[in-house]
């Protein structure tokens, strides 16, 4: 009997043929013999996250994936964000990604990312719990330049538009509704106020003097783009009939994801994203996970950085390094379901997320297995779960657990 | 990067085992190296054009390939043939298929096709323009005894019945409304005027009396069907992001999808959507045009008429003689993507349209290809695209170019 879940997603996993790699994709190219042979005994499929012919962004896949249909709880963004910087989310709340930078005092955007500061907590301090016209904001720091941004009050809208520029040099926008609601209307209002109020905090914050003492660039506005209003969601562990879950990720937007639907977030050292990121430290944490946890997410970033870049042979080389920590799962007990996929393609030749269908595999003692020999999208298309979408995953999991409900009798 | 497509559509290629083919489709049985060689590099699957379980025509299966679902954009075969034969519709226009035919003095149908005449533009001419109660009627003539005909005036309907009584013998029907808005029966109305101005009109045309000196059936009536009302519909190149595309068929009705959706035709001498037609020079015609288009959509004909008329040896040559031209398209440059496929399967058991899948397949330099052999109903099935639809076809092509948006972030 299955009580327990590993889901473990590789970030842009599938790509296309690439010719430095003999016409096969880089994950086809890969040298894997601890995936292989979990293959081996998995049911496997290939995915279309968000349905075929929809390219998908990181936060809809995994939403998508993880049982949270987007038109029912994707808003942008921002709550996601704000999530993952540890805000506690109120229904009707606003919230934003933001940006500490730097603007001269025309407002000319002179850097996006304030020389990319890496630590923000004091400037996100002294705007935290600011209120104006009875909205409150709630401004707490990210990773690096990053902070996550809410608004909370009476009546607000994210149909507002960004005060960012996405671009140095040119001046910040003033916000604008858009839409013709008396909501989107006080939306923008408050924000152009709260845009004047932390410049003018910001600039003269003693933080501020001291780095331009040393010739460094003030963090001196606070940057807010992609506001989206926070739906009440259901936690994830009680939507499924969980005991509790738990997410270990090494990027801000997926331990947000974990926080936004409610799972507690393990922390690892070093675990940070980048290529040099503490792959063993994470599958260690999330093995001792499933002691506690019957369900752990695990989260693998930088198959989808370096697809991004451009480098199919340097992804096919941490797809190798992931392999080798993959044998690591043989200490996962008979009673644990192993799920592995990929959020959505990211093709090193374009350099973007596409729309191409990721491999899809379920590993488990019983499990009605394939004997596909080879960890690959072509070789999926294979399996005997054919085709599915990301709204599948989350049923089939409960289908194997022997935990669905009866339709009919 | 991926930057023109040439989409080869082969009218009612799938098909059904043919105990004279050994028990193969005459696609299977067919003789095809050039075909297959770009298969064992293509992205293959299977489509049900219109979805599982329903039975396509070839208008209503081009515009559901083409992207137009069919519940938004179809309103009848009349709009489509009009547009074939070079009337520009506007919104609100009633447009009709039309044959000239042959009656008697008490309307009785002598033949609907006046024995086959070959050129009505006299007659189509003598009609044209004629304005009843405020309505205009175009009258374009078509290839051999049609015509396109369009009602253009305000308040009108399409639900009206069809005054081609479809069997030689009967006496024409009088057009009734098919539902009880003044609409309806106010164009029922007219076009039983009209049917009565034309009679009186072509009946003594001096065309009809060299016919009838000449022992032939005189072009005395223009039978009217297929009613539908034109909608405005986006023109196919802004629609789905192209510079601009081409046509390039041989039947009536294919040219007038291409029309109808505001691509450019390209007229191939010779072509003539018969088994004759000349495929030689529409291939080079639609490789030329990619020099200048950046979508190109070939229609093949016979393929259909072939299964239509129970003959399947027939049916199987006439892809061998396609599959000669096909290495033509080594021509092609390595920015183009050649989508080929079928919008529909005809049996020639049945000597009809089937719901049958028909065989889809994507060539283009980097395509996760699914290393098939043979270009075949069956051998599609291993494709790595699983089952299709129609209105798959677009999207997947935009995935393939890069220009899907991104769904989230």
């Amino acid at each position: 009997m299955i009580k327990k879940v590993l889901l473990i997603v590789m970030d842009g996993l599938g790509d296309r043929p690439v010719e430095v790699l003999g016409g096969k994709t880089p994950l086809e190219a890969a040298n894997t013999p601890n995936f292989d042979a979990l293959v081996k005994k998995s049911q496997c499929g290939l995915m279309y996250t968000l349905g075929r012919g929809k390219r998908p962004g990181s936060d809809t896949a995994h939403l998508s994936i993880l049982g949270y249909p987007i038109q029912e709880y994707y808003n942008g963004r921002g709550p996601i964000e704000a999530a993952g910087v540890g805000i506690k989310l109120k229904a009707g709340d606003v919230a934003f990604r933001g940006n500490f930078g730097t603007v001269d005092s025309s407002w000319n955007c002179i850097d996006r990312r304030a020389g990319r500061i890496t630590n923000v907590a004091p400037f996100a301090k002294a705007l935290d719990g600011t209120i104006i016209d009875g909205v409150e904001f709630i401004v707490k720091p990210g990773s690096a330049y990053r902070a996550g941004v809410v608004m909370r009050g009476v009546g607000l809208s994210a149909n507002v538009s960004d005060a960012d520029s996405h671009n140095a040099g040119d001046n910040i926008h003033a916000v604008v509704p858009k839409d013709n609601t008396k909501e989107a209307k006080h939306t923008a209002n408050v924000l152009n106020k709260f845009m004047k109020y932390s410049y003018e905090v910001l600039d003269k914050l003693p933080e501020n003097k001291k780095l331009e003492e040393q010739g460094k660039l003030k963090a001196n506005f606070l940057l807010l783009r992609g506001a989206g209003k926070f739906v009440t969601l259901p936690k994830f562990s009680q939507k499924w009939g969980f005991k509790n879950a738990a997410c270990i990720a090494g990027g801000g937007l997926y331990k947000g994801i974990g926080a936004f639907l409610g799972m507690d977030l393990i922390n690892v050292n070093g675990a940070n994203a980048q290529v040099n990121t503490n792959l063993e430290g994470k599958f260690n944490a999330a093995i001792n996970a499933l002691n506690e946890y019957d369900f752990v997410f695990l989260h693998i970033k930088p198959t989808d950085s370096l697809a991004e870049d451009g480098k199919p042979i340097e992804k096919r080389e941490f797809i190798e390094k992931i392999d080798k920590y993959i044998s690591l799962l043989n200490k996962v007990d008979n009673e644990t379901l192993i799920v592995i996929t990929a959020d959505h393609s990211t093709a090193c030749e374009l350099k973007a997320h596409t729309a191409d269908s990721v491999p899809v595999m379920f590993y488990c003692n019983g499990i009605r297995n394939d004997n596909i020999t080879k960890f690959g999208e072509r070789d999926f298309a294979k399996g005997s779960l054919g085709i599915l979408e990301g709204k599948d995953i989350m049923p089939n999991i409960l289908n194997i657990m022997g935990k669905l409900p009866i339709i009919g009798a």
